[in-house]
């Protein structure tokens, strides 16, 4: 039963790469977005191979605290078959994390790379130190007898996975126009706020499975609540989140633009909002009462809000605020398990508990340092070979057509040749065109 | 099993809310979809919170047969976890099913306060009243040892649902342009038949769960065929009320238009025609044999269509037709379940048959009676604080960017640099352009 | 525990038709997109009906080894419930295969009747044969106690519904303008990748119930590391395929077009390629080990690009490469179970493995001829009748509009009144229009 379960819940983990995918091509523009789904598309692919060949070896391998050894190319026993896909599609997962921080200017060639190296050798290492019994943050190595506690990787898939969008989307730099001569951020919209929403639901249903199912089992006693409990916290701390953060950004925003008094409620927020929410519950999803994910989702609905802020102040363009919310969000996630914990900080004030919080940030530290390390020094590379980032032509005319042949909507493909039929059919109904609403004549859609 | 049971289909069910969103989205016009679709989003955040605090408590928490009055808070066992994420699904489902009626018009204020309403005590206590085993609908108090039959909710939910959703249209009044000066109906396309669609096939994939779960266990024996049973009934209902939908329709629109032989197969109709036997079958899915749940589909479909052709004709404006698909065919469920049972009034003539269905019909009045009567003082007090329908200037020109800053498709986001390049190479393959076979030169695009 | 596991990846197979609805809606132009969208979504409700009526009966009913004779509407025994939901959405996804070759051309009336005949008679009888117990293809009477090996359908279902599309495609013959006057192949793009992208996502997500589910049961000893091989094997074997195909694309589209190093990256084509991969491991997923699913995912690619060429080159106009994808991808399966069966021709190079491979050619040859015979037959009467293609000025200017009554697009429902506000506070935050960058005027939106 317990492989019935893995499976399941893996299966509907995966589907997150099609929620990170329409997610991130509703947030771009509508020139890259053939582009950023193409590398989604292919973030579950080149996942699958490199995670057969070297990436579960290194994470679950026999061998030491800091890295495994065997089971390259699936060498594995079988009974193993169903952890390494539930494995694989969680770094398939930290993988895609980084398409949104260098999203619309990124080469593809470089994003192979990173792809490659992140689900080959970055992602899994981390695992190995927090989800294998032998690694270095579990074994009470450093503390004695205390364990890095992330249930679902709020460290360890979201703060890895953050990070590595941070280094690329700095060291890449702003998209052109991203910020005006003076330095002040210049909104780039997104095409198309359905496609995020998309992306944001479906992301929304993975994240059940995904913190639920990091109880790996379900047929001992107590595993039944534990995996409820998880996803109860889920929703929770994502619903608090949520609100939490519509509600920032309409205090933020209620001006007067012109004459219209403005009061914004924005979606796109709350989608991050969600997202944030559900990434902190993450690592202590399994261990918190109600009330405690419900701090957890209102804490981070500030920390991905203000972050997101800050990283905009500082010149950075993370197209999708990946960095605000799996970066951040993740961090505070690694806080919040020992703090909320049902025999956490604020409910035993216990020496241990202290100590969890303290291998917590270590932890932390840990995995910024390699993942910081290995991005800056690959990006770096990437850099200096000058395939990381497409040509300014390129980058202001759209990377689709040029680089995949595929605009997302091909002009000669829309239309049809009922107009004027349609045109006396709609008098007759009385239905006014919206164009007699509308007195500009010019329209823009894709390409002439 | 029964938690794993519990929470896979749960989540499934959390889907639907994706379902309704795009369905909705695709319903109305481009300047209204990111409302649409934030209201969806937020449904199921607010019925989270809303379910935490209150609704739990009111529908499954100590008491007697009308209302619960513990687990306030999540204060309630371990042990119940799975079958609080359940409830939640499902009341979010009822709540969303308002926001159809309502749509292109309600103020988010208004919006939220409903929402809260509904799943924080409006459809709670309806839940006690006939899935509670003290509740008096079930209990045997009302018809001595007659219990409501309603397995999955064609009563509890879409009936509630869809008359909220009647209280909203009606009081909230038509759109402008709905019904033009001497009162004729104006049909008001939405911007995207493949949003709805996808709308469409999500709530079907949802309603397997939907209705399956409503078992609750898949352990004890006789539990699988049940299971079993009800989803194969859900396949089968919605079917056979999705082939008779599009058939009528058919029949009542070949006419001659202009010069073109017109014989419409409606996709949006048959979506609904579907929705409507789903929702039919939900209250007897686990009690009928297949040839029940064909019946039961067919007849949905009629009252379904001419539902929705008689709310149009009073001149009420449910934009997703959500009164004649939920309210309507709920309806019919709960006379259909004691019909079609395989131990109802068809099969064995029973008396206490008849009397299952004289307890449904009281189910129904009860239901009816206290959702209308809280949804109307509701509403109508929305309406005299004037929270209820934005301004006509916002109505006219949408809400997406007054309410949200956010338009559904940003006109700078569209387009690209390549046109030139492309018209060359266009030339080169003999490709010829839409433009050429449309005279019109002018495009409707979102905003200029 | 075995039914839940059945009813689970059942729900899950359903929702593929979800993602052939949108793979094959994005491949289409926007006049014909809910025609198609239609098609998809009656497939499940006539597979429904159909394999209710008669479909179940003639597969798995009481009888000899061509073809089944009891169990009609629904009269088979109640354990069989989860069963039949198994087998009927496996039966909708053969008939679903089909619209993808006969797409933008081809009469509703005509649609529906292959649909039928396919679910209801075609494919169950193929089902019959190769999976039943009964079924002269397993029941050892070709090859002395040899059974053809087709786990999860790459020759019962991929190759079935290949050749079925394959015969209408041929029947039909090509769109207007999909060749040239000198007969050379002019590509239609789609008209939206996005809406492909989603449907390829969903199909991967399904592919995984598709072939773990096929194990049918997850209860006894060894079945949950059967489920999980196949379902490591789908994504390996889809892996390699796709990050394969893109690469052949890629070596094969490197040229120069005007003054533009072409270097394309297709999505379109890795998504096929993906599918293709899955659709070839379906056969053999449960018996090879995962260098076994590579090697098959490696070859598919190669044979699903070269055959898509050979379609494209033979003047057959497939518009979805359902043939190529599934018939030819599907019979590389049959050879490949076989030749990397753990116990196969490659590992064992035993008498029986090469038996084997013989069986599953003859039980190829018997479906493409069993299916051959029935489609252009049926294709065939519908030709004569002239109810098989829709008139030239339909397909020129569109199906949607004359037979569904429902543009895709409706260009009333677009637009909103805040041209000149957003102007203003655009050219305020200094964002350039798109229209600044572009020099064209006119635009191509859904009818003016």
């Amino acid at each position: 039963m317990d492989t019935f379960f893995v499976l399941t819940v893996s299966m509907i983990i995966f589907l997150m790469q099609c929620g990170f995918a329409f997610l991130e091509a509703g947030a771009v523009r509508s020139k890259n977005t053939t582009n950023i789904l193409l590398k989604n598309l292919l973030d579950s692919s080149v996942a699958g191979l490199s995670y057969y060949a070297l990436g579960y070896a290194f994470a679950f391998g026999k061998g030491g605290g800091f890295i495994g050894g065997s089971g390259f190319f699936g060498s594995f026993d079988e009974d193993e078959l169903s952890k390494w896909f539930f494995q694989m599609v969680f770094a398939a997962t930290a993988a895609t994390i980084v398409s949104g921080g260098v999203a619309e200017r990124c080469e593809f060639i470089a994003y192979l790379t990173y792809s490659i190296v992140l689900t080959a050798f970055c992602y899994p290492v981390v695992t190995r130190w927090a989800w294998h019994s032998n690694g270095w943050l579990v074994d009470g190595s450093v503390i004695e007898g205390v364990a890095y506690q992330d249930f679902a990787g709020s460290g360890v898939v979201h703060v890895c996975g953050g990070v590595a969008a941070l280094c690329g989307a700095v060291l890449l730099g702003p998209r052109i126009g991203r910020f005006n001569s003076s330095g002040k951020p210049v909104p780039i919209a997104g095409h198309s706020v359905p496609l995020a929403a998309l992306g944001g639901f479906i992301l929304m249903f993975g994240f059940f499975a995904f913190n639920g199912g990091s109880q790996f089992t379900i047929s001992n006693p107590g595993d039944g609540v534990a995996v409820a409990r998880a996803i109860v916290n889920t929703i929770i701390s994502g619903s608090a989140s949520g609100v939490t953060t519509i509600l920032i950004h309409r205090a933020f925003t209620s001006t007067k633009r012109n004459c219209l008094q403005y009061s914004t409620w924005s979606l796109l927020s709350t989608i991050n909002g969600i997202l944030a929410g559900m990434v902190a519950i993450c690592a202590g999803a399994n261990v918190m009462q109600m009330w405690g994910a419900l701090c957890t989702g209102i804490v981070a609905a500030f920390i991905y809000y203000f972050t997101a802020a800050l990283v905009s102040k500082l010149r950075i363009d993370d197209p999708l605020d990946a960095v605000a919310v799996h970066g951040a969000a993740g961090t505070w996630g690694l806080i919040a398990a020992p703090l909320f914990d049902m025999n956490g900080i604020l409910m035993t004030g216990s020496k241990e508990s202290g100590q969890v919080l303290a291998m917590n940030l270590i932890g932390w530290l840990a995995i910024v340092a390699w993942t910081a390390v290995i991005c800056a020094t690959m990006f770096g590379i990437l850099k200096a070979l000058k395939t990381f980032r497409v040509s300014e032509d390129i980058e202001l005319k759209g990377l689709d057509i040029p680089k995949h042949g595929e605009p997302a909507y091909p002009s000669e493909a829309w239309g049809d040749g009922w107009g004027e039929f349609l045109q006396a059919s709609h008098e007759g109904l009385g239905i006014q065109r919206q164009s007699k609403l509308e007195s500009a004549p010019v329209s823009v859609q894709e390409r002439i």
